[in-house]
């Protein structure tokens, strides 16, 4: 096969554009053998050309000046790694407005713009192409558009931030929040504000062009319910080692009865479940579908190089798809409505702090029955004439918990507000239905 | 995108060809919604045109002349999902040779045949794809050749036998091997004659298909060294839990110094490794890499409805990128040499069962450090006058190994011949550079 040179540009050359231009220099010859094609950065878009960069290009290719690359008909595909949303998005408008193929590793942009920038893409017929924008190399939405495509995916869980997955082993291993973070900080697994990652926001984000692609539905940022994990304290992880689970911040996008739910909040997982042995800054994704039942993808979900790996990996699809019609048009094909809130079922972990006296168990039973909430399991500590109730529910829709847990609350005996957290279980937990 | 009509052929219509078939049929809109083609099967290859079939389809597609399929150059593309040696390999290469794309479900066919048939696909410019071939679902194949391009992956880990895996999970629960293996044989995880699985020769097919790809240097199942779990006894798993690891059956593929090593062979794999948490008849693949640190694909690695959502995906790709050039040569562009025997490196689990004599350890361990051979844990237990120790070793060349316990052998305290597993660690064991 005839070796063709594709000329190519980035918008922005910080760490990852400069280690998208480093791949796309270094393995040149794997690139071509596999494609036919050698992409060649031609143009990149920067601030401040003075400023020191790795792997610096040659003289010409870095640019202050948009128009450069927006009016340079010979530029084949452009990787957006400059991040942001404005004016990163028009800068993405414009490109596809001119029929020039777009890669974007900008996970805010996607689960906000991504309509917009959807159909700019369709009505140009090129491609937009975004696996950068989820999980770094993990090649989720490859997965879910080209190789699930028959799968009919119903449900999609993930660990999807690699801070707070952090800091959540490390509070395993004894700490606190408070010291887990700085750990993370100091490790570099978390920015100075972190509140992006721990808010949960971060997840949110991601899960929202997660669930687009799975279920074909337009899910922006604002439909996503999300908590992050600044509240969870080493009770709630010693609980849950009590319970033979781990706490984790999980994102759950699911699809019932031809309504979507997409949530991130901190979860109780089975340490036999897949999404239990996800440690450290590491994100997994679990896809759950008809054909497929589950599949599980685990790798590092950032980091420069990872994230340029995936950016590469699009442009090649981008050259290699060109003109075929394939994969062309937006994931999106229908919209559907959001399931009421309370209506998701799961099984749960309910903390309960009482007064130990006799019948303070069969009163707060009482009440979870009452509202159909079922108990599969449950630990009684007592201590000094107080006891705390650790009890794991049956599946059930989250309202009835809610309901059950304010009644429990209004118990004599109840001496904390009672706390409940989603379960993410396998088998030990009958009737859940993970698998 | 306007819809175009895609005629498609079967070779072979049992469990998977009529899961294909269905697949095709019953989500003829998602796959149009995501590719722009309805793909329609025109014909079906099978011996027997009278047998009752699942998702029978509309007469005059059953055929059992081959010629029909062959001589048809309306169809676009072959799904060959009939198994087996021959006349399967002549029928691929008679299609190949014509121009005509084949996707093939056949692990055996590829690890086997896989030069000729991709020298004739290259040819021919045509795709062969094969992602059924390997651990059904999981798109493994996909994503080291479309994902991973730049990512120089130097190490493919796997679970890719759900039978041995279903059996080695089941002698956790304290079975031996016998009841396991008829455990899995009336659950439907094992076959009446189980000798292709327990053999290890199954995962070695696939281990080789695999190694082909990430490598990009022909491994055929000739160059797999393999060894299956017949031999594995409840002893084996025990010391594994004693130790904090699991055994398992596992396919390493390892690229060192420009030479590569691809072998199966029972393992004990530390728990906090993520192929330790594949349990039942699931599989999982690791790829380690240097743009990616390393991914793991878990699910489903057998099942007729699985394999079929992978062959589906493999002609839905092979259409859209048809006429390209992208991905229709062969993986393969280098020849490597194999590593000598003896070389690889790994730590090591060792068994030696002595008299409880002052002094017998320190003469193992001087066997094993005249080796070069250095002691990570040691496990000793005493009973009634004999002593069983239990080692893992930090890294070292198997050949060294092999020394010392040939060595060790000889000591006149030594009771019965040692034992040697591989195992498969974490961060657990310093030195093994698995992340």
């Amino acid at each position: 096969m005839a070796s063709v040179d594709v000329p190519v540009a980035l918008l922005g050359y910080g760490t990852v554009g400069s280690a998208v231009n480093r791949l796309l220099t270094e393995q040149a010859d794997d690139i071509e053998r596999a494609t036919g094609h050698r992409l060649r950065v031609v143009k990149a878009l920067v601030r401040d050309p003075n400023k020191e960069r790795p792997f610096r290009p040659a003289p010409g290719i870095i640019t202050t000046d948009f128009q450069e690359i927006a009016e340079d008909d010979s530029i084949a595909v452009v990787a957006e790694v400059m991040g942001g949303i404005e004016p990163t998005g028009e800068y993405v408008l414009e490109l596809l407005g001119r029929g020039r193929p777009v890669v974007s590793a900008n996970k805010q942009l996607v689960a906000r713009r991504g309509a917009e920038l959807f159909e700019a893409a369709a009505q140009a017929g090129v491609q937009l192409r975004f696996e950068a924008s989820v999980c770094a190399a993990i090649p989720v939405i490859k997965v879910l558009r080209e190789s699930l495509v028959v799968s009919n995916v119903h449900r999609v869980l993930g660990i999807v931030n690699g801070t707070t997955n952090f800091i959540l082993s490390e509070m395993e291993t004894g700490s606190t929040y408070e010291d887990a973070l700085a750990g993370a900080q100091a490790a570099g697994f978390a920015e100075a504000d972190p509140t992006e990652d721990v808010s949960g926001a971060d997840a949110a984000a991601k899960m929202a062009i997660l669930a687009t692609v799975a279920f074909g539905s337009r899910v922006t940022l604002a439909d996503v319910d999300y908590e992050g994990i600044e509240h969870v304290t080493p009770e709630h992880v010693a609980a849950a080692r009590e319970m033979e689970m781990v706490v984790r911040l999980v994102g759950a996008a699911t699809l019932l009865d031809g309504k979507l739910d997409v949530r991130v909040s901190p979860a109780l997982v089975d340490r036999h479940h897949p999404l239990a042995g996800v440690e450290g800054a590491f994100n997994a994704v679990m896809l759950q579908g008809d054909a497929i039942r589950e599949i599980t993808l685990e790798g590092p979900g950032a980091g420069g190089i990872e994230t340029a790996s995936a950016v590469v990996a699009d442009m090649v699809s981008v050259i290699g798809t060109t003109g075929t019609g394939f994969l062309q048009n937006d994931a999106c094909w229908r919209e559907l409505d959001r399931l009421p809130s309370g209506e998701l079922p799961s099984p749960f972990y309910v903390r309960v702090d009482v007064e130990d006296r006799a019948g303070v168990l069969a009163h707060v039973a009482e009440r979870l029955a009452a509202h159909g909430v079922s108990v599969a399991r449950l630990v009684q500590r007592q201590d000094n004439g107080r006891a705390t109730l650790h009890v794991v529910t049956h599946e059930a829709p989250s309202g009835r918990v809610t309901a059950a847990l304010a009644e429990i609350e209004q118990l004599t005996e109840t001496r904390l507000r009672p706390t409940a957290l989603r379960v993410v279980s396998d088998r030990g937990v009958p009737g859940l239905g993970w698998a």
